[in-house]
């Protein structure tokens, strides 16, 4: 039998049983998070979220224990595994090591439910029903199979929702107006709460699950790893994976953390850092980060989960550090690089995943050039079973390239709110 | 943290090296196939399948080596998890242990590529360059992504599926039909083999890694399986976890086996043991097996991969020696218990092996009557990613119970071939 390792499986007693919160570490503290009227530092809006919530996105502890309620559910699919991807380096013929850390094997199939179980566990202690969830709309029968109503945004359930279907009926809506969507009802009822899919640092905490795995498997695989490679829509995805690889950075270690975003959504490599409101009505926080401006509508690229006028403060800042680099790829080149993986690999990646897949190889074949052998770890956030129509569509020759609509965007930008406050040194 | 283990995973190192072959331990031989013309004892036809597959078929070793680049594939997916149900057994309130052996974690989603990969493997080396696979339709475009064509069945590419179509242009087709076509194809043409999903020995030899993996899963949990249960349409999923406990089962161990097939196409429950041609049009080889009549098309209930008009004949042997039970059960009711499976386990299960669900919570029940607390392990064949639509269907109370057609079953029956052939004892 052939001897070689493919699959870097962690045993279920060996998974992280704390989060890494990365905010005590960091070099400059993250700016606050501003009341969205009176634009003065403030919490997480209660009732959207319970307290405990609210504590882990400010916290200083450099650790949080999970939850044994959690870990139970996480056992479910995780620790996910560490694939090393043998058939894709053979096909570009690359000296380097190419690993994938693969999220696709949850239920929902992606990294998501990493947040989402924490986040219901939490507000179901603080004696919430019913939690709202922020995903694609593709994945509508599958919620509803689990039990949830599922409701398009924008949608004629909230007063800003009809508005924005006032002036564009066919609106193709953006998260940032989901957000406002689901803040307007949560504000509205006593027995709901908001849970959000990416942005704040308690999600990218309960991310960070992903790079804590990540790096045992790589001590397991004997190797440490050079590049990390990951998609950015809010940033969570990315931020988990990343996280524990930056604290290592910032303790002096020799490693580059290349977050990537779609030409039609550069928030990072286009962006201005500046204080902005995180979703179109302005119900939620304002933040400093990486924006085009909370008005601007990406144009509909199947790559849903990017579709992010911002980016996550806390990504945001450790770009600004100069901890990660950022890079922006075209929707079409993504998916001509998933093709390959997928007849390499077997895994059809997400639309999403699919963007760090594209320079996941252009590194690989940047080695082949150079003749490094470096290790390069590739976050596979999700599979692509629920957009096939998307390949389709490119197979069938029909997928345009996305542009940066650099018009729209300045049209955008000068409508950021103007912010008088100064954060403390 | 809490201490119990959800999945049992086999190290890549501890996966199976060989597949085991039933034939040469069964108590009374396999009867042989006939040859659909002359009705003697004949081979898998050439040009077809290449001789390794042939040799494989009718093979008299226990244990056959899985070659090195088979397993090297393998990897990619396997050992798949062995996970403990804690969830459904809780909402059952059952005292049983309930396992299910997850095979959805393959890139295609199932049990079918144990099989594909072995057969891609011994027709290449035997030197062809395509192979056609035969499965499910709403797979088409992940499978056109991996780089194939794919036709529809009934299709007019072939004589037999004009003649079909020109008799009933909207045939909703079969698996006995779709054989037909790819074994006219394959037969018209010198650079081409014909790769089939189900039904043949060598098909369940393949298969055979999953019973051989959960076998070593259950000693890694420390107990023993009372109840295997899988779903049955060609019956390769079926079989390839059956085998391993069918052996320990001829040894004296008391073990219940329990092959599930639908209402509308229920062969074993139904059919009589009978020689019958394996395809619609007889160009495949005449086999032994239980059988509604190859001219019986099912109803188009939504688990596809049970249409099959015939049995596997090694599972119908294994039928007929008592070594295993068959039961049928109701599309409605099986979409029931996934909808119980997917709320507590996750994973929202594919139609076939909700069949096998629905016989697992109905065992679980009787646990609970009499508080015995048995180990059941299901076969979970692959995941519902492309059936949503069926979920949605069924959610909104649009879906209805398939019935059994006698009428229908006995017209086809009366065209069972005539054969003289007696199998020597």
């Amino acid at each position: 039998m052939a001897k070689k390792l493919t699959k870097f499986i962690l045993p279920e007693k060996d998974m992280p049983t704390s989060w890494y919160n990365i905010l005590p570490d960091l070099p400059e503290p993250l700016p606050p998070i501003l009341h969205p009227q009176t634009h003065e530092p403030t919490i997480l809006p209660p009732p959207l979220f319970p307290s405990t919530l609210n504590d882990q996105e400010f916290s200083k502890e450099h650790f949080i224990e999970i939850p044994d309620e959690v870990l139970d559910v996480y056992k479910m699919y995780r620790p996910t595994p560490l694939i090393r991807a043998y058939r894709l380096e053979k096909a570009l013929g690359t000296p380097a090591q190419i690993f994938y850390k693969y999220e696709g094997v949850s239920p929902a199939g992606s990294h998501k439910l990493n947040t989402a179980i924490a986040q219901a566990y939490y507000n179901k202690k603080a004696g919430l029903k019913q939690v709202s969830y922020n995903q694609k709309l593709y994945r509508r029968i599958m919620m509803e199979t689990w039990g949830a109503k599922v409701v398009a945004s924008p949608s004629t359930d909230t007063n800003f929702g009809k508005q924005v279907l006032a002036e564009d009926p066919n609106c193709p809506g953006s998260l940032g107006m989901a957000i406002s969507e689901a803040c307007e009802d949560a504000f509205s009822r006593d027995d709901t709460s908001y849970s959000l899919g990416s942005v704040l640092n308690h999600v990218i905490l309960h991310q960070s699950i992903i790079g804590l795995e990540t790096k045992k498997q790589l001590e397991m695989a004997d190797v440490e790893a050079d590049i990390i490679i990951g998609c950015v829509g809010g940033g969570s995805n990315f931020g988990g994976l990343a996280v524990p690889f930056v604290k290592d950075k910032m303790k002096g270690k020799k490693i580059e953390i290349i977050a990537v975003e779609p030409t039609a959504c550069p928030s990072m490599t286009k962006g201005p850092l500046a204080w902005d409101l995180g979703d179109v009505a302005g119900m939620a926080p304002i933040v400093m980060m990486y924006t085009l401006g909370h008005s601007f509508i990406p144009s509909p690229i199947h790559a849903g989960g990017l579709r992010y006028h911002g980016m996550s403060p806390l990504v945001s800042h450790l770009h600004k550090l100069k901890l990660i680099d950022a890079r922006a790829v075209n929707q079409k080149a993504t998916f001509e690089s998933a093709i390959q993986f997928a007849r390499t690999e077997g895994i059809i990646p997400a639309p999403e995943p699919s963007h760090a897949i594209k320079v996941t190889i252009d590194e690989a074949l940047k080695c082949k050039e150079s003749g490094q052998k470096k290790v390069i770890v590739l976050g596979l956030s999700g599979h692509g079973h629920f957009d096939l129509s998307a390949y389709e569509q490119f197979l069938s020759g029909k997928l345009e390239a996305d542009a940066y609509d650099e018009a729209k965007v300045k049209q955008a930008l000068a409508q950021l709110p103007k912010i008088d406050y100064v954060a403390p040194k």
